[in-house]
């Protein structure tokens, strides 16, 4: 199998470049294995070479494939040695996927022969369509995240504060094998609800109140990411039709999802059934975003973007209704976009009323 | 009391600029109380703009303080509006904290009669300080922290998987009402305590293993960050030596700290420690961190850094000693600089035989 480095390369004849700068953190795991470098550079011909600072050496020398492992010494400065290889290998052109405006600066004033030009979609282009081993995984993440709902579903009652339901799903999905968090639970309630990101307070969730709960457990590197709302008691007649409405957004988009299809196509079906309930002002974001090893990556699924889904995309659909003093309904899974259709990858119950 | 804001404008006029674009998370919230915000721009003379998108207007507008909420538009690009507005000021010399390469780029196309300067440090002139209620919530986060170590300590024993006890510590933290964690909890056992940033695996720890915990609360968006290093059984005398000689390192170099100390003489007395014991090439970072709202900041306690420790600065103190194939100890606290001190915010045992 072509190595993930390999494939970077095989993109520079038609992007006329002679070397890659990879700067990201996810990035430079994605093409090394090593969690905690500091710089990757990629020249056309020649070894791959992975600049690392002494506190992760040691890690990063153990873990790194494909790749030579340099340490940057105490005083060093890692653009600077970049930049002495970049002048050595004489390269004329060098994509980099992000960079800091001091750095691109400090880089530009020291290489006056040669282009430095923002290219982060090339690596996208390889990042945004999961292998099999990758899938794999944010499989076992999007296992230990449903059983994150489950768990919130078992303790959620009158009178439990909203970090206190975060605790019992953290400690659930770290018991379970999970990395830590792939971001910030969220449980938000009663009013609070209606903020997208609510985090969550020492709030008491009551009887009668909506309560959003968006979680995710990462698993070798990789992340999933699930929304549920729920509801203490008989929903009343507005929050149900609310809910359904959402409900029905998020399984339309579901089902229009495969691969070639526009994500504006998939986030304009969610819209217009929000709409026509007469909530369209109430969904301020997208349709959802693509996670991997980052929680929101491209493609993001939403009105304005160009993309089309491929097969091996793995995205969210979360619809979302959100009115202020009121409360907000959001209904999330993680899914596979495959040939003609897609699979969620997280399952939990839609019943909602606990 | 003068705001915060006021404090960032009251620079301009030594630093000769005319406005101020921040667009780093932690510091827009330092400014403005608001999480999810876009960019904040400071002009010398009017009204201080924030601009949110809409998945985050709703909670912006509610916790923001000091500025006009903008809402960014689906479609509309947030850099455009903010240059426009520059463009609407004439603005003339225009710092900023941090902006990524294109960014930078797209502003400089556009905004050809302002020049833009990277200005960092005025930001962190004023956050390195705390003021009384940053050091009330670093304190509770470092009280919750201190927790996480005692909760370790009870349930280490020989079998239990080191991602077990990480789930225990988080648990034990998050009851206390951490806001999650500050950074991703590190219990790392036998030779893997010889990686600094080890993270936690599956392994199961096992009797006559080093077990390096390290581990972060955090409270109202505040961080604190201990590390101690733990033995089960009683430890032979080549682990008794080092972690004497960690902890030696450790509290010379805390009772040096002061105000108008000099970072690098507290990094040198506790390397000066360890070296003399024979394990100077074993120490491969730096003695420790500035920490607020984000886990690493300024002011960075290295031998190459010529800051000078400032009354209300937060730091950790962290020395360490690692050796591949064998394993590592680190012994760490977060302090508050005083006048003629340091105080201890975390306090755990130093007793480390469990």
């Amino acid at each position: 199998m072509r190595s993930r480095i390999q494939a970077l390369k095989d993109s520079f004849e038609r992007t006329k470049i002679d070397g890659y700068l990879v700067t990201g953190e996810t990035n430079i795991f994605y093409f090394t294995n090593a969690v905690g470098a500091a710089r990757l550079l990629v020249p056309v011909e020649g070894e791959n070479i992975l600049y690392v600072r002494g506190v992760n050496y040691a890690a990063v020398k153990e873990t790194a494939r494909g790749c030579q492992v340099d340490l940057v010494k105490p005083g060093e400065d890692v653009d600077m040695k970049v930049a002495m290889l970049v002048k050595k290998l004489k390269l004329k052109s060098v994509g980099y996927d992000t960079l800091d405006a001091s750095i691109y600066l400090k880089l530009k004033e020291t290489l006056k022969e040669t282009r430095l030009s923002a290219m982060n979609e090339l690596v996208w282009e390889l990042r945004r369509v999961k292998d099999e081993t990758e899938l794999g995984y944010i499989k076992k993440a999007a296992n230990i995240t449903s059983e994150g709902i489950k768990r919130a579903v078992e303790v959620i009652k009158p009178g439990i504060r909203e970090y206190e339901v975060a605790a019992e799903i953290e400690y659930a999905m770290r018991k379970l094998g999970s990395q830590g968090v792939a971001f910030e639970t969220i449980v938000a309630s009663g009013p609070r609800s209606a903020f997208p990101h609510g985090g969550c307070t020492g709030k008491k969730i009551e009887k009668g109140e909506l309560i959003v709960l968006d979680l995710g457990a990462k698993y070798e590197n990789y992340r999933a990411d699930i929304t549920r709302t729920l509801f203490i008691g008989k929903p009343p007649e507005k929050q149900a039709r609310i809910y359904e409405t959402v409900q029905k957004a998020q399984q339309k988009a579901f089902e229009s999802l495969g691969g070639g299809v526009k994500v504006k196509d998939a986030d304009g079906i969610a819209r217009r059934i929000i709409q026509a309930a007469g909530y369209g002002e109430y969904f301020v974001h997208r349709l959802g975003h693509g996670i991997g090893l980052d929680t929101h990556e491209p493609p993001t699924l939403g009105s304005e973007a160009e993309d089309v889904l491929k097969v091996g995309n793995v995205v969210t659909v979360e619809p979302g209704i959100y009115i202020e003093g009121f409360g907000g309904v959001r209904i999330e899974d993680t899914v596979r976009i495959r040939k003609d259709g897609a699979e969620r990858l997280t399952s939990a119950t839609y019943d909602w009323s606990v």
